[in-house]
């Protein structure tokens, strides 16, 4: 486990490339609930001062997306950005052409590759029509956005959508054999003892407040956040609650694991030893953290459910056991390879099909996650 | 041809990963004229205003490698400028914390990811321990330095090593069957016809004023720019003689790919329509389009010998002519894999191999590339 915790930075990404189980060809619910909270992108994007002119150049707006991946979903929102700081500084002093400086940021592991080869190639500052090219520039930064990104007073508007519910790390005690928030027997912190649960939260906690602080020091003076990330609703049950549809992901992907280590394909130890640093926060404890960093002012913290995914044909069984169970590839993929090895993955994630093939009916229904949505203002 | 002309951003690139002939294993040469050339960097670090507190700010200096491809060269530019500028700074009233930030810039095509697992994971910033952890931030923009990459005033130094050789496109005169510059039975210009050669030049011109057009805006005031490109002694005889070790290297891959054409493996078209964009220009040319372009001022601008080649055994012809292929594949192989196709251009590379084998004394002895080294402050 202590592999895991030192590799978590290397190895963690969503799956790159444009395969089946791609992040590319598996974010279309992703999609669909951002579309559905772009309206709150725009709201922030109000809250945030408009750069100035200096003398000799143009004002210039620049905007991060933290945990970006390589799909579709992160030009969206650069798009969003661009039409409406357009739409906004139209008729202001400053419409005499503000430019944009886009980041896309995410660990050293995404698939930078793939993302560039979807960007329109071309600055619109190279003069080329504007339809075909870019309006943005555009850059990539690798690293962890519990890190410092970028330079001091550098950024106007983080966005971070489907990111936040990954933690920097597997909570240390939770992989202590010696700990009582030792996992043993889970892969999730759903359905998990109480004090795994409590160390679970601790580290959100840390998390965030770390993310509040990096960000705080990156952003410029009027700047503002916009975040949607897995939530769960409050409720008195705490932690290892984090969801009906946790626990039918978190069940199936454990009890697939399961049967590998029963017909001994794989070690029983690799059970106890793996953990996937994900957690769902209540509005509660995102405001929290918030409050306790201190930086930032909420204008807008609420639970959105999402939409019911994107399935071609659910009445077929197949076709909603194999999107079931290339979603979770396309989320988990790199991480079980590495723990498993590949040719295990495989095995695991047929498992994790047929189990979807026979829940069916109940996944096109449920499946529906619930989100954080939270709009920040530097104080 | 049409097609290399409109895909050549989006193929052309060093060969990306870790394999035999991947650039990162194949760019010994450079690293070692690149260290012989770092006195200049440093005097040219020596132009450059120093970046300035505002308030509230740590005065942060930004610099941009064009061209960067993904080896250890441009993390070695990197560390020379935050060191130089570090000790520059120090004593001075903003000694007290220079930020860095360091863009990578090349085509898309380039293998960002390769690069982005060399780099030091961690930016100091984030207050980690500064040997282990990165003294800059970090950010990959792609795209061509032929085009804008970045905002107005944004950037205080750009650098560019082994890249400016590399013209934008093939001059379309020397793809049209009609002109007499078409380059019939050549792929490089060293060689060819005088008309081929003129259109090469003024290629390589116009490309050059329109870097040093699209550096100019992105400059911010007192910056500077430091170019190490392949260069050429200046002589009468003009731009088809780019120099003895070209001659050796230009016959050994047009007779190579001239022997898969007369076996049939490869279409007798493929030799007169495909044209490596590449062109080592003498300093009188490069001279004129800084002229010309009148945003720079030139601080150095000189003709350097690099140094032979880096060879285990360079007694052993066996180990030369797989290191000359090898070299030759890390800078051609992604555009002669899209020409003909990977499993001809595997066959055009051993035969490569053959040949460099043979002149193994020859080339051990003679390939040296001369390097225009150029210093240029902005006006």
């Amino acid at each position: 486990m202590q592999e895991q915790q030192q590799d978590f930075k290397n190895v963690f990404c969503m799956e790159g490339g444009q395969g089946e189980s791609s992040y590319i060809n598996n974010s279309q619910s992703q999609s669909r609930n951002l579309k559905m909270m772009l309206y709150a992108l725009e709201e922030t994007l109000d809250k945030i001062q408009l750069p100035r002119h200096r003398p000799g150049n143009k004002p210039l707006l620049t905007a991060a997306d933290l945990g970006c991946s390589c799909g579709q979903n992160t030009l969206l929102i650069a798009d969003v950005i661009v039409d409406h700081m357009t739409d906004k500084s139209f008729g202001s002093k400053d419409d005499d052409g503000l430019e944009f400086c886009f980041y896309f940021s995410d660990l050293p592991s995404n698939d930078f590759n793939t993302l560039f080869h979807l960007l329109p190639q071309q600055a619109a500052a190279a003069g080329r029509d504007g339809r075909q090219s870019r309006r943005y520039f555009a850059a990539a930064v690798p690293g962890s956005f519990h890190d410092r990104l970028f330079p001091e007073r550098s950024i106007n508007v983080f966005t971070s959508t489907f990111s936040l519910h990954w933690l920097s790390q597997v909570p240390k005690r939770v992989v202590d054999k010696q700990s009582p928030a030792y996992n043993k027997g889970k892969v999730f912190v759903h359905g998990a003892s109480e004090e795994t649960g409590t160390a679970y939260q601790r580290q959100f906690r840390s998390d965030m407040m770390r993310f509040l602080h990096c960000r705080a020091a990156e952003m410029k003076p009027g700047g503002a956040i916009f975040i949607v990330s897995l939530g769960r609703l409050s409720s008195t049950r705490g932690p290892t609650e984090q969801g009906y549809i946790y626990e039918v992901y978190c069940s199936m992907f454990e009890d697939s694991l399961r049967d590998l280590i029963e017909e001994e394909m794989v070690d029983g130890e690799k059970m106890d030893n793996f953990n996937v640093p994900l957690y769902a926060a209540t509005v509660e404890e995102f405001k929290e953290a918030v409050d306790a960093d201190g930086s930032f002012k909420i204008n807008q913290l609420e639970l959105v459910m999402g939409s019911p995914p994107v399935v071609d044909d659910p009445a077929n069984r197949g076709v909603v056991g194999r999107m079931v169970a290339n979603y979770m590839r396309a989320l988990f993929g790199p991480l079980v390879n590495t723990h498993i090895g590949g040719a295990m993955a495989d095995e695991l994630f047929i498992r994790m099909q047929c189990r979807a093939e026979i829940r069916a009916e109940e996944l096109v229904d449920e499946m529906c996650f619930a989100h954080i949505l939270c709009s920040l203002s530097l104080v």
